[in-house]
Protein backbone atom coordinates (compact mmCIF):
# COMPACT_ATOMS: atom_id res chain seq x y z
CA UNK A 1 0.00 0.00 0.00
CA UNK A 2 1.56 3.59 -0.85
CA UNK A 3 2.51 5.84 1.80
CA UNK A 4 -1.01 8.43 1.71
CA UNK A 5 -0.43 12.05 2.63
CA UNK A 6 -3.87 14.27 3.19
CA UNK A 7 -2.57 18.03 2.40
CA UNK A 8 -2.09 21.03 0.49
CA UNK A 9 1.18 21.96 -1.51
CA UNK A 10 0.42 25.90 0.22
CA UNK A 11 1.18 24.46 4.07
CA UNK A 12 4.82 24.03 5.15
CA UNK A 13 3.88 21.71 6.99
CA UNK A 14 2.69 19.23 3.91
CA UNK A 15 6.12 20.39 2.61
CA UNK A 16 8.29 19.46 5.33
CA UNK A 17 6.37 15.92 5.03
CA UNK A 18 7.47 15.26 1.23
CA UNK A 19 10.49 16.65 1.72
CA UNK A 20 11.36 14.24 3.72
CA UNK A 21 9.78 11.36 1.48
CA UNK A 22 11.37 12.57 -1.21
CA UNK A 23 15.14 12.26 0.88
CA UNK A 24 14.10 8.79 1.40
CA UNK A 25 13.08 8.33 -2.35
CA UNK A 26 9.87 7.08 -1.26
CA UNK A 27 6.80 6.83 -3.74
CA UNK A 28 3.58 8.73 -2.27
CA UNK A 29 0.31 10.02 -2.92
CA UNK A 30 -0.59 13.65 -2.10
CA UNK A 31 -4.58 13.90 -1.33
CA UNK A 32 -5.70 17.33 -1.33
CA UNK A 33 -7.23 19.03 1.53
CA UNK A 34 -8.91 21.82 0.65
CA UNK A 35 -8.11 24.25 3.01
CA UNK A 36 -10.12 26.99 1.46
CA UNK A 37 -13.59 25.04 2.31
CA UNK A 38 -12.43 24.63 5.48
CA UNK A 39 -12.05 20.66 4.48
CA UNK A 40 -9.25 20.09 7.08
CA UNK A 41 -11.94 20.75 9.91
CA UNK A 42 -14.63 17.96 8.50
CA UNK A 43 -15.30 14.74 10.13
CA UNK A 44 -13.55 12.66 7.99
CA UNK A 45 -10.12 14.79 8.21
CA UNK A 46 -11.07 15.07 12.27
CA UNK A 47 -10.59 11.29 12.22
CA UNK A 48 -7.38 11.99 10.74
CA UNK A 49 -5.63 14.75 12.52
CA UNK A 50 -8.13 15.71 15.34
CA UNK A 51 -6.73 19.15 16.16
CA UNK A 52 -7.40 20.51 12.20
CA UNK A 53 -3.90 20.31 11.26
CA UNK A 54 -2.91 19.15 7.92
CA UNK A 55 -0.67 17.11 6.86
CA UNK A 56 -2.16 13.62 7.94
CA UNK A 57 -0.70 10.46 7.17
CA UNK A 58 -1.41 6.44 6.25
CA UNK A 59 1.27 3.83 6.08
CA UNK A 60 -0.16 0.77 6.10
CA UNK A 61 -1.97 0.54 9.17
CA UNK A 62 -0.07 3.43 10.67
CA UNK A 63 -1.97 6.66 11.13
CA UNK A 64 -0.34 9.99 11.83
CA UNK A 65 -1.05 12.99 11.94
CA UNK A 66 1.62 16.54 13.17
CA UNK A 67 4.19 16.78 9.82
CA UNK A 68 7.26 16.52 12.98
CA UNK A 69 6.48 13.30 14.48
CA UNK A 70 5.37 12.23 10.80
CA UNK A 71 9.14 12.62 9.84
CA UNK A 72 10.90 11.13 12.63
CA UNK A 73 8.84 8.00 11.54
CA UNK A 74 9.89 8.07 7.94
CA UNK A 75 13.60 8.83 9.12
CA UNK A 76 13.15 5.51 11.68
CA UNK A 77 11.18 3.08 9.74
CA UNK A 78 13.05 3.79 6.82
CA UNK A 79 16.22 4.58 7.83
CA UNK A 80 18.09 2.09 5.59
CA UNK A 81 17.03 3.93 2.37
CA UNK A 82 17.76 7.02 0.67
CA UNK A 83 19.22 10.11 2.91
CA UNK A 84 19.76 9.51 6.82
CA UNK A 85 18.31 11.50 8.24
CA UNK A 86 18.15 10.75 12.26
CA UNK A 87 21.74 9.29 13.61
CA UNK A 88 21.44 6.29 15.91
CA UNK A 89 24.44 7.56 17.98
CA UNK A 90 23.24 9.88 21.15
CA UNK A 91 25.11 12.51 21.74
CA UNK A 92 25.15 13.26 18.22
CA UNK A 93 21.07 12.91 17.81
CA UNK A 94 20.68 15.07 20.62
CA UNK A 95 22.25 17.81 18.69
CA UNK A 96 19.45 17.00 16.24
CA UNK A 97 16.95 17.20 18.43
CA UNK A 98 18.01 20.39 19.96
CA UNK A 99 17.90 22.18 17.05
CA UNK A 100 14.43 20.48 15.92
CA UNK A 101 12.95 21.83 18.91
CA UNK A 102 14.73 25.61 18.15
CA UNK A 103 13.25 24.95 14.72
CA UNK A 104 9.81 24.14 16.37
CA UNK A 105 9.60 27.21 18.67
CA UNK A 106 12.16 29.91 17.78
CA UNK A 107 11.98 29.66 14.24
CA UNK A 108 9.07 29.03 13.09
CA UNK A 109 6.78 31.08 14.98
CA UNK A 110 8.30 34.13 13.84
CA UNK A 111 8.66 33.17 10.24
CA UNK A 112 4.79 31.80 10.23
CA UNK A 113 4.15 35.43 11.49
CA UNK A 114 5.69 37.18 8.83
CA UNK A 115 4.71 35.12 6.63
CA UNK A 116 1.18 36.26 7.45
CA UNK A 117 1.83 39.35 7.71
CA UNK A 118 4.14 39.86 4.05
CA UNK A 119 2.21 37.68 1.79
CA UNK A 120 -1.09 35.49 3.34
CA UNK A 121 -2.90 38.34 3.97
CA UNK A 122 -2.85 39.91 0.67
CA UNK A 123 -3.67 36.83 -0.84
CA UNK A 124 -6.94 35.19 1.24
CA UNK A 125 -7.96 38.98 2.35
CA UNK A 126 -6.18 41.87 0.09
CA UNK A 127 -5.14 43.11 2.80
CA UNK A 128 -1.39 44.94 3.13
CA UNK A 129 0.73 43.48 6.32
CA UNK A 130 0.99 45.38 9.53
CA UNK A 131 4.21 47.39 9.16
CA UNK A 132 5.05 47.71 12.97
CA UNK A 133 4.25 43.63 12.71
CA UNK A 134 6.28 43.16 10.47
CA UNK A 135 9.27 45.16 12.00
CA UNK A 136 8.87 44.02 15.23
CA UNK A 137 9.32 40.12 13.77
CA UNK A 138 12.13 40.98 11.74
CA UNK A 139 14.20 41.85 14.77
CA UNK A 140 13.13 39.06 16.40
CA UNK A 141 14.35 36.85 13.41
CA UNK A 142 17.45 38.90 13.34
CA UNK A 143 18.28 37.80 16.84
CA UNK A 144 17.42 34.39 16.00
CA UNK A 145 19.51 34.30 12.96
CA UNK A 146 22.28 35.24 15.01
CA UNK A 147 22.57 32.06 17.30
CA UNK A 148 22.25 30.48 13.76
CA UNK A 149 25.12 31.76 12.45
CA UNK A 150 27.29 31.33 15.42
CA UNK A 151 26.12 27.67 15.06
CA UNK A 152 26.44 27.10 11.54
CA UNK A 153 30.18 29.08 11.60
CA UNK A 154 31.46 26.01 13.87
CA UNK A 155 29.43 23.16 12.26
CA UNK A 156 28.33 22.78 8.46
CA UNK A 157 24.54 21.92 9.53
CA UNK A 158 22.10 22.93 12.46
CA UNK A 159 22.87 18.81 14.35
CA UNK A 160 26.28 18.28 13.13
CA UNK A 161 28.57 17.81 9.97
CA UNK A 162 25.52 16.01 8.23
CA UNK A 163 22.47 17.38 6.94
CA UNK A 164 19.60 15.69 9.64
CA UNK A 165 15.63 16.55 10.03
CA UNK A 166 16.70 19.51 11.96
CA UNK A 167 18.05 21.09 8.47
CA UNK A 168 15.43 19.44 6.69
CA UNK A 169 12.55 21.06 8.83
CA UNK A 170 13.11 24.24 7.65
CA UNK A 171 13.25 24.08 4.14
CA UNK A 172 9.63 25.32 3.72
CA UNK A 173 9.85 28.02 5.46
CA UNK A 174 13.19 29.48 4.38
CA UNK A 175 11.70 28.81 0.75
CA UNK A 176 9.10 30.81 1.35
CA UNK A 177 11.01 33.66 2.95
CA UNK A 178 13.51 33.92 0.41
CA UNK A 179 10.53 34.98 -1.65
CA UNK A 180 10.17 38.41 0.45
CA UNK A 181 11.91 40.92 1.72
CA UNK A 182 13.86 38.52 4.54
CA UNK A 183 15.74 37.38 2.20
CA UNK A 184 18.13 40.39 3.32
CA UNK A 185 18.17 39.01 6.70
CA UNK A 186 19.65 35.44 6.17
CA UNK A 187 21.94 36.89 3.15
CA UNK A 188 23.28 39.15 5.45
CA UNK A 189 24.89 36.54 7.63
CA UNK A 190 27.55 34.21 5.66
CA UNK A 191 27.45 31.18 7.06
CA UNK A 192 23.16 30.70 6.99
CA UNK A 193 23.48 32.05 3.65
CA UNK A 194 25.69 29.23 2.92
CA UNK A 195 23.57 26.98 4.66
CA UNK A 196 20.66 28.21 2.99
CA UNK A 197 21.76 27.92 -0.43
CA UNK A 198 23.04 24.04 0.61
CA UNK A 199 19.60 23.31 1.42
CA UNK A 200 17.88 24.45 -1.19
CA UNK A 201 20.15 23.11 -4.04
CA UNK A 202 19.14 19.62 -2.31
CA UNK A 203 17.64 17.21 -4.98
CA UNK A 204 14.79 16.86 -2.79
CA UNK A 205 14.07 20.49 -2.61
CA UNK A 206 14.58 21.06 -5.83
CA UNK A 207 12.12 18.15 -6.79
CA UNK A 208 9.30 19.04 -4.22
CA UNK A 209 9.58 23.13 -4.56
CA UNK A 210 8.77 22.56 -8.72
CA UNK A 211 5.55 21.03 -7.96
CA UNK A 212 2.72 23.80 -9.03
CA UNK A 213 0.83 24.22 -6.27
CA UNK A 214 -2.02 24.42 -8.43
CA UNK B 1 30.87 13.55 36.61
CA UNK B 2 27.59 14.49 37.77
CA UNK B 3 24.64 15.92 35.95
CA UNK B 4 24.08 19.52 36.05
CA UNK B 5 21.17 21.11 35.44
CA UNK B 6 21.23 25.16 35.24
CA UNK B 7 17.47 26.02 35.86
CA UNK B 8 14.93 27.25 38.48
CA UNK B 9 12.20 24.89 40.53
CA UNK B 10 9.55 27.62 39.49
CA UNK B 11 10.42 26.72 35.84
CA UNK B 12 8.32 23.83 34.25
CA UNK B 13 10.81 23.32 31.48
CA UNK B 14 13.31 22.84 34.51
CA UNK B 15 10.61 20.43 35.77
CA UNK B 16 10.24 18.37 33.03
CA UNK B 17 13.94 17.77 33.07
CA UNK B 18 14.03 16.73 36.74
CA UNK B 19 11.27 14.44 36.46
CA UNK B 20 12.84 12.60 33.38
CA UNK B 21 15.97 12.16 36.00
CA UNK B 22 13.86 10.84 39.05
CA UNK B 23 12.36 8.40 36.70
CA UNK B 24 15.81 7.02 35.51
CA UNK B 25 16.77 7.25 39.24
CA UNK B 26 19.66 9.32 37.84
CA UNK B 27 21.68 11.78 40.52
CA UNK B 28 21.80 15.99 39.52
CA UNK B 29 23.13 18.64 40.82
CA UNK B 30 20.47 21.51 40.33
CA UNK B 31 22.49 24.93 40.07
CA UNK B 32 19.94 27.38 40.34
CA UNK B 33 19.55 29.86 37.57
CA UNK B 34 17.59 33.59 39.22
CA UNK B 35 15.80 34.48 36.29
CA UNK B 36 14.51 37.42 38.48
CA UNK B 37 17.92 39.31 38.13
CA UNK B 38 18.14 37.85 34.27
CA UNK B 39 20.98 35.37 35.14
CA UNK B 40 19.67 33.47 32.00
CA UNK B 41 20.82 36.05 29.82
CA UNK B 42 24.27 36.66 31.61
CA UNK B 43 27.33 35.39 29.20
CA UNK B 44 27.57 32.55 31.21
CA UNK B 45 24.35 31.20 30.64
CA UNK B 46 23.91 32.55 26.87
CA UNK B 47 27.08 30.04 26.10
CA UNK B 48 25.13 27.24 27.38
CA UNK B 49 21.68 27.92 25.98
CA UNK B 50 21.77 30.57 23.20
CA UNK B 51 18.29 31.33 23.34
CA UNK B 52 18.40 32.77 26.99
CA UNK B 53 15.90 29.89 28.42
CA UNK B 54 16.52 27.71 30.84
CA UNK B 55 17.30 24.75 31.56
CA UNK B 56 20.55 24.13 30.45
CA UNK B 57 21.97 20.64 30.71
CA UNK B 58 25.49 18.93 31.38
CA UNK B 59 26.30 15.19 31.36
CA UNK B 60 30.18 14.69 30.65
CA UNK B 61 31.66 15.94 27.56
CA UNK B 62 27.43 16.87 26.52
CA UNK B 63 25.91 20.22 26.85
CA UNK B 64 22.61 20.56 25.99
CA UNK B 65 19.83 22.87 26.07
CA UNK B 66 15.91 22.83 25.54
CA UNK B 67 13.87 20.79 28.26
CA UNK B 68 12.13 18.46 25.27
CA UNK B 69 15.69 17.85 23.60
CA UNK B 70 17.26 17.20 27.04
CA UNK B 71 14.44 14.51 27.95
CA UNK B 72 14.70 12.37 24.82
CA UNK B 73 18.36 12.41 25.03
CA UNK B 74 18.48 11.19 28.68
CA UNK B 75 15.90 8.62 27.63
CA UNK B 76 17.97 7.63 25.12
CA UNK B 77 21.27 7.47 26.74
CA UNK B 78 20.21 5.37 30.42
CA UNK B 79 17.53 3.50 28.31
CA UNK B 80 18.22 0.33 30.57
CA UNK B 81 17.94 2.50 33.77
CA UNK B 82 14.66 3.35 35.53
CA UNK B 83 11.32 4.01 33.72
CA UNK B 84 11.45 3.25 29.97
CA UNK B 85 10.55 6.20 28.59
CA UNK B 86 10.64 5.74 24.51
CA UNK B 87 9.88 2.65 23.09
CA UNK B 88 12.54 1.75 20.40
CA UNK B 89 9.58 0.09 18.71
CA UNK B 90 8.99 2.41 15.57
CA UNK B 91 5.17 2.25 14.96
CA UNK B 92 4.53 2.62 19.11
CA UNK B 93 7.08 5.30 18.60
CA UNK B 94 5.65 7.35 16.66
CA UNK B 95 2.54 7.93 18.68
CA UNK B 96 4.58 8.81 21.42
CA UNK B 97 6.37 11.69 19.16
CA UNK B 98 2.55 12.56 18.16
CA UNK B 99 1.84 13.63 21.27
CA UNK B 100 4.79 14.87 22.38
CA UNK B 101 4.58 17.07 19.42
CA UNK B 102 0.80 17.65 20.52
CA UNK B 103 2.02 18.80 23.96
CA UNK B 104 3.97 21.37 22.21
CA UNK B 105 2.26 22.88 20.49
CA UNK B 106 -1.27 22.30 21.62
CA UNK B 107 -1.19 22.30 25.20
CA UNK B 108 1.32 23.77 26.26
CA UNK B 109 0.97 27.19 24.82
CA UNK B 110 -2.38 27.44 26.39
CA UNK B 111 -1.60 26.61 29.40
CA UNK B 112 1.40 28.70 29.69
CA UNK B 113 -0.97 31.86 28.48
CA UNK B 114 -3.45 30.72 31.81
CA UNK B 115 -0.60 30.38 33.94
CA UNK B 116 0.49 33.55 33.08
CA UNK B 117 -2.82 35.12 33.79
CA UNK B 118 -3.74 33.47 36.96
CA UNK B 119 -0.51 33.17 38.39
CA UNK B 120 2.53 34.81 37.19
CA UNK B 121 1.20 38.30 36.64
CA UNK B 122 0.40 38.70 40.30
CA UNK B 123 3.52 36.96 41.52
CA UNK B 124 5.51 39.17 39.28
CA UNK B 125 4.01 42.60 39.46
CA UNK B 126 1.00 42.50 41.53
CA UNK B 127 -1.50 42.53 39.02
CA UNK B 128 -5.02 40.64 38.51
CA UNK B 129 -5.18 38.19 35.46
CA UNK B 130 -7.52 39.52 32.29
CA UNK B 131 -10.85 37.86 32.46
CA UNK B 132 -11.14 38.12 28.86
CA UNK B 133 -8.09 36.34 27.82
CA UNK B 134 -8.64 33.88 30.79
CA UNK B 135 -11.84 32.90 29.17
CA UNK B 136 -10.55 33.05 26.09
CA UNK B 137 -7.69 30.55 26.45
CA UNK B 138 -10.05 28.56 29.05
CA UNK B 139 -12.34 28.08 25.41
CA UNK B 140 -9.62 26.73 23.96
CA UNK B 141 -8.03 24.31 26.88
CA UNK B 142 -11.27 22.90 26.78
CA UNK B 143 -11.36 21.74 23.14
CA UNK B 144 -7.50 20.49 23.44
CA UNK B 145 -8.67 18.42 26.40
CA UNK B 146 -11.71 17.13 24.47
CA UNK B 147 -9.16 15.89 22.17
CA UNK B 148 -7.38 14.30 24.78
CA UNK B 149 -10.51 12.48 26.07
CA UNK B 150 -11.53 10.89 23.27
CA UNK B 151 -7.86 9.83 22.90
CA UNK B 152 -7.61 8.43 26.56
CA UNK B 153 -10.46 6.76 25.96
CA UNK B 154 -9.01 3.96 24.07
CA UNK B 155 -5.37 4.31 25.25
CA UNK B 156 -4.43 4.51 29.11
CA UNK B 157 -1.23 6.44 28.46
CA UNK B 158 -1.14 9.20 25.05
CA UNK B 159 1.32 7.20 23.29
CA UNK B 160 -0.29 3.81 24.26
CA UNK B 161 -0.45 1.76 26.84
CA UNK B 162 2.59 2.48 28.67
CA UNK B 163 3.92 5.45 29.98
CA UNK B 164 6.26 7.81 28.13
CA UNK B 165 7.92 10.82 27.70
CA UNK B 166 4.24 12.22 25.80
CA UNK B 167 3.12 12.12 29.18
CA UNK B 168 5.79 13.14 31.16
CA UNK B 169 6.15 16.31 29.66
CA UNK B 170 2.38 17.28 30.54
CA UNK B 171 3.28 16.35 33.78
CA UNK B 172 4.92 20.03 35.23
CA UNK B 173 1.98 22.52 33.84
CA UNK B 174 -0.76 20.12 35.17
CA UNK B 175 0.69 20.52 38.39
CA UNK B 176 0.41 24.10 38.16
CA UNK B 177 -3.15 23.91 36.60
CA UNK B 178 -4.55 21.70 39.29
CA UNK B 179 -3.72 24.80 41.85
CA UNK B 180 -6.00 26.88 39.83
CA UNK B 181 -9.20 27.69 38.71
CA UNK B 182 -8.55 25.30 35.76
CA UNK B 183 -8.72 22.17 37.65
CA UNK B 184 -12.80 21.95 36.89
CA UNK B 185 -11.61 21.82 33.05
CA UNK B 186 -9.60 18.39 33.93
CA UNK B 187 -11.58 17.11 36.10
CA UNK B 188 -14.96 17.82 34.04
CA UNK B 189 -13.37 14.64 31.71
CA UNK B 190 -13.15 11.58 33.26
CA UNK B 191 -10.01 9.62 31.17
CA UNK B 192 -8.20 13.07 31.61
CA UNK B 193 -9.00 13.06 35.15
CA UNK B 194 -7.91 9.37 35.54
CA UNK B 195 -4.88 10.36 33.66
CA UNK B 196 -3.89 13.18 35.49
CA UNK B 197 -4.51 10.89 39.20
CA UNK B 198 -2.51 8.48 37.83
CA UNK B 199 0.48 10.79 36.49
CA UNK B 200 1.04 12.83 39.77
CA UNK B 201 0.63 10.15 41.85
CA UNK B 202 4.03 8.50 40.14
CA UNK B 203 6.95 8.90 42.70
CA UNK B 204 8.74 10.29 40.46
CA UNK B 205 6.08 13.02 40.35
CA UNK B 206 5.72 13.07 44.02
CA UNK B 207 9.82 13.09 44.31
CA UNK B 208 10.24 16.33 42.34
CA UNK B 209 7.02 18.40 43.16
CA UNK B 210 8.17 17.99 46.93
CA UNK B 211 11.50 19.54 46.41
CA UNK B 212 10.35 23.67 48.04
CA UNK B 213 10.97 25.92 45.27
CA UNK B 214 13.06 28.26 47.68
Amino acid sequence: MAIKVYGSMFSTATLRVLLCLAEKDLDFELINVDLASGENKTPHMLSRSPFGHIPAFEDGDIKLFDSRAITQYISRTYADKGTDLITKEPKKAAMESVWMEVEAHEFDPVTKKLAWELCMKRFLFGQKGDDVVVNAEKKKLECVLDVYEARLSESKYLGGDSFSLADLHHAPMIKFMMDTQMKEVFDARPCVSAWVVDILSRPACVKIFSVPAY
